[in-house]
């Protein structure tokens, strides 16, 4: 063994304001550093249950299949593709941004017969769009992003589901950063497998990754006659251990449990109607802001995330530069677009506990500080935001 | 939304004996209450070098390529399987517990050509049978369980490395029942690609899962020619974030990886010599109590583990009664046998900071009341212990 001193780790003070993850409540934190007990213990079963009932409510969805993956959200991407998806299933993607990408690759992987509709990154798909597709391809999976963390874009899925339906498709809904921070409303829409993530507006450390299966989608797995690629994944075996059997499948994550336990209670105080209305009103308040520094926004106004925002850098503004004087000089993560929008926009998230009034008009300012350090005359965004606030 | 009142989650006081998850250090539990950080942050790269180095010790392995899973022990199990094994890959399983039937499941699901040797639960391979079955079979892969936990046996994992090289053959070895309770050794034995979960020995919660790759698995990683059935899981992805590129694939669980580097920090101040001297020290310990009470072994003496022990329930006591007294009377949480072993023995574990010497007389002491409730004779099973236990 190597006589190396380890020092006891102390992360560094960060406002966490990128695509994820957000801050997590203390109260949160605490909860997941209460002692281990066993997944087999009867008090987790008890927390399995309050999970499964909380998250019907930020789902909004009746769903009695409504269970957490083992993993981080691209777990509940892949949980979605191969417990459905097979060589020869035929897909649509909408494919808008960098998740739909990921979930076509593993599409491919199953070799499945993929087809994708294809947009510049940062725009949605019309009605007109949608339905069309599906009624000319007749896929037997549909998949889309409601909310586009690589381009800041939210597609309303209705007419996605309606179009997939007729044809008597499946519904793939990628919720990672709508779900706890906006309208998701799985049953409304009628989107058969849903998953997301924790780390974004549930407000809790990344690590699972919770899902909801209309019973559309129950039947055609109960019905399902193929063996899916993954043990771990297989939502048949996962749902013995979350359903009334309590079957043993994996060890779960009981700290994490806790965390999402005590995330979710602290939505469920809250109530969604406040929270929905808090992550709008700070999205309005920082667009203001951003749109006053001379930043416009790249996605259109009634296509905007209040979870994730994609402002433009002004002409001749280096990113990295920007990126690390907000890191280095005031502690905030903000992160940079990738792919096409590459060194053109930052991501800022306002996510769960990040959403916050003081994050706001520290990161205008901070923001004001860094446009300045690279010459540019820029003023105006906390006011501009505080405006918005007032008003409400 | 419901109005139910959901109140703060208190966990109930356990003593965890069973196959884990065991005791987690304060230390760990705090260090994984630190606010979280992104993914990408510097710091975050900092921990995950520091454990990429822990991990290499406790391993026994100079290999380069080792790094976490972002799932549990069976999520490193399935990684080991869909990155080496494919459609038509012949598999040689030594089969003798339920993890081995598990990783059967999951070569099945590849469509691998699978060939077991079997042998009833709780035996091992001889040097002489490993060799034989490798030599006559000349697999492709060839996996086997160094600490069975459902059984309680240690296989030598010197003969099947051995045969398996001489005819070209990767070697899966399963350690998550004694990585950091035990001597792993990977080099010195030359298991190719090995595995193993954080909540047993290592004493860190359940989530993430260790993993080692030898010189020749990633040679035969960066050849291969054929698309891994998980991105999730895909190591050539994973391994672009945990080596020089930093490039990102998901969002890692940052407080899982805090109470990691933690836990791995405290073995490296125990040390590993001194770590391995207590387990063993503590498993003669518990073994002698057993035998007092009149419980013989399963397992032969030679091939028990330390870390796991499967005493038989003397005949006529009834498995479900005396854990449920252990449980509700004690706090204290050991499991019972399945599969072919259910009813018959209990499983019990002294992993990491569960092996202590106060945990071996407090569930000797309970086990005898225990024996008692059911009206069998029992005494001096703390004695026994003890005396092992002076003489050290």
């Amino acid at each position: 063994m190597s006589d190396k001193n380890y020092s006891y780790f102390q992360p560094p003070d960060r406002i966490l304001l990128g695509p994820g993850p957000s801050a997590v409540d203390p109260a949160v934190l605490l909860a997941m550093a209460a002692p281990t007990i066993g997944h087999m213990d009867p008090a987790t079963f008890d927390l399995l249950a309050d999970i499964h009932d909380l998250l019907r409510e930020v789902f909004g969805t009746t769903n009695d299949f409504t269970l957490t993956i083992s993993g981080t959200g691209s777990a509940g991407m892949e949980t979605a593709v191969v417990n459905f998806v097979r060589a020869g299933t035929k897909v649509c993607v909408f494919a808008n941004g960098y998740f739909s990408d990921r979930l076509t690759d593993m599409c491919r992987r199953q070799k499945a017969d993929i087809v994708r509709l294809e947009k510049p990154w940062g725009e949605v798909f019309s009605d007109d769009e949608a339905a069309e597709f599906i009624a000319r391809e007749r896929p037997e999976v549909v998949a889309f992003i409601h909310a586009e963390t690589s381009t800041g874009a939210l597609q309303d899925p209705a007419a996605i589901c309606k179009a997939a339906h007729d044809v008597g498709a499946l519904v793939i809904g990628d919720c990672v950063t709508s779900l706890g921070g906006m309208p998701v409303e799985v049953d409304k829409h009628g989107i058969d497998i849903v998953y997301s993530g924790t780390q974004k507006c549930l407000g809790v450390p990344p690590g699972l990754s919770p899902m909801t299966l209309s019973t559309g989608a129950v039947e055609a797995l109960k019905a399902r006659d193929w063996d899916c690629v993954s043990w771990y994944l297989d939502l048949k075996l996962i749902h013995e251990y979350w359903g009334k059997s309590r079957r043993y499948h994996h060890t779960t994550p009981v700290n994490m449990i806790y965390a999402l336990r005590e995330g979710l209670r602290l939505i469920h105080e809250e109530t969604l109607e406040a929270r929905f209305a808090r992550h709008r009103l700070h999205h309005r308040a920082l667009v203001a802001g951003f749109e006053a520094l001379g930043m416009k926004m790249h996605v259109a106004e009634q296509h905007r995330l209040w979870t994730l925002h994609t402002p433009l850098l002004p002409e001749g503004v280096d990113d990295a530069e920007l990126r690390k004087l907000l890191l280095e000089t005031y502690g905030i993560e903000v992160l940079g677009g990738f792919g096409p929008l590459a060194g053109k926009v930052l991501r800022v998230g306002l996510m769960g506990s990040s959403s916050t009034r003081r994050n706001i008009v520290l990161l205008l300012a901070a923001l004001e500080s860094g446009l300045h350090a690279q010459g540019h005359a820029a003023a105006g965004g906390v006011q501009a935001a505080e405006a918005v606030l007032a008003a409400g």
